[in-house]
């Protein structure tokens, strides 16, 4: 299997076998992992060692993995197969090894050919692919505003920003400014919070015509203690009752002058980004 | 629908209507939106009206949703609806609404209880959430690694990348990077490849021992040269002989060094990052 890249996740189960999950498409992979993995974490005590086979664009390479899967089953478990595979001939192809073949399109395909009462025209790639330029750009240039706009570095063009994230030093903006640039498209700056801020209890100046714009983040105060000694040991930004009196002033902040916020500490970045998104209205 | 983020997308479809898509989870929405906008995009001549609901928690958010569904559904036709919602309760109430409901995660799961033998333990937010706390902490470490090491900007650490990727200025290195930082944990870099090493044919000398891990990006030198235009209208840095020049150098150095690469002309971030993950041999 050299064309695949593998992952072992040592779930909860202690001593049982993995058993082998292959996420198969003609495209990216990036539709089978979404969902293959979310059905998987359904099953928290099994363990999985996973398979990621994209681009498969032929029948000699769909006959490939169906070898590949099939010496699997030899010595193991059945595979589990999530393909999002579009093309028939390789789809029927797939489906004929002998693991325990998951088509994650088909069924839905039917039923959603039944709701629009018109015929699929599937074709492999349009999902993750450059199929709608503008979406697309948009959100490449989203990564870039977000790399200048990173931790208060520029104030350049704040005015195109659909959302300003303000907080303390490491309660997470940076990779949520990140997640949403690149996943939604969101014109997205970031902005650290300082003790001048907190004393003040005044937006930092460039952002104040910005205000309805703003978003913020809390933490739990131990845990960013804990974040900033890893950088900084033994120093005051990351004693508790520093990290204490910012998120407290923080939180004071954000409630004067009507700023959204989220305490971020036992969030993802998907789960703060969609809490984000659906608070400040914005489309993605 | 106040507490939905929603989205027109103006796809080929000239004058029909645009059909209502909801996309419903007691999570962040990601598997509901990922899933089914690839099935949408089985459909191009069709235009969809988008609205996400994320973390419907509770029978009485749940009813204010379905009251949403009818109110749409009264004036305009049947929406679609695709859930991942996990909750049997909130399940049972949403897929009583006028709407078509389509259940991404049901029939799966019963055919995954079926493979693995045993039942599932259905509980929301564990593909998305925190649930496996070392990948995600390795995934915002590498978004870290990502933003410190992007454009060559700093040398330190380099022995920890799992990737670098090189090219000359403008083919897509952050963005890549930062999806495969973002979405699959990966320790990434990117270099610029500049007139010096192309004249040299050597590798910059921080690259050196490091070249096991390097990948680069070509691209079409009339859409560089585009591309430049726009950062720097009129500059030789942006004429069509210098991007010319600078992409045949390119792939002369990366061949010249054994080093895998790809044009990226045509290609999504997710395109890009698959192929360099499978290349690469990087498990995500």
């Amino acid at each position: 299997m050299t064309d695949a890249h593998s992952l072992d996740t040592a779930a909860a189960g202690p001593s049982q076998p993995a058993s082998a999950v292959f996420f198969l498409s003609d495209s990216t992979g990036v539709t089978a992992e979404t969902l293959g993995n979310s059905l998987l974490t359904q099953f928290p005590d099994h363990r999985f060692q996973r398979h990621t086979v994209p681009f498969i664009a032929s029948v000699e390479e769909a006959e490939n993995v169906v070898q590949d899967i099939n010496t699997v089953a030899l010595t193991d478990k059945r595979p589990i197969i999530f393909s999002t595979v579009v093309n028939p001939a390789i789809r029927a192809l797939l489906s004929r090894s002998n693991g325990h073949f998951i088509d994650l399109l088909g069924s839905h395909t039917a039923q959603l050919e039944d709701a629009l009462q018109t015929t699929a025209s599937p074709e492999p790639g349009r999902a993750h692919g450059l199929g709608d330029a503008i979406r697309y750009q948009s959100r490449i240039a989203a990564v870039e505003y977000a790399i200048e706009h990173d931790d208060g570095q520029s104030i350049r063009a704040l005015d195109r920003a659909e959302l300003i994230l303000i907080a303390p030093s490491r309660c997470g903006k940076t990779p949520t400014m990140m997640y949403l640039a690149l996943q939604h498209g969101v014109l997205a700056a970031n902005f650290p919070l300082i003790d001048e801020d907190f004393t003040s209890q005044t937006l930092p100046e460039p952002l104040r015509p910005f205000v309805s714009k703003c978003f913020g983040l809390t933490f739990l105060p131990a845990r960013l203690s804990q974040i900033r000694q890893e950088r900084r040991p033994g120093s005051n930004y990351a004693s508790l009752s520093q990290c204490s009196w910012e998120l407290r002033n923080a939180q004071d902040l954000y409630a004067m002058h009507g700023i959204p916020y989220v305490n971020s500490a036992s969030m993802s970045v998907e789960e703060i980004s969609a809490t984000i998104l659906q608070r400040m209205n914005l489309s993605s």
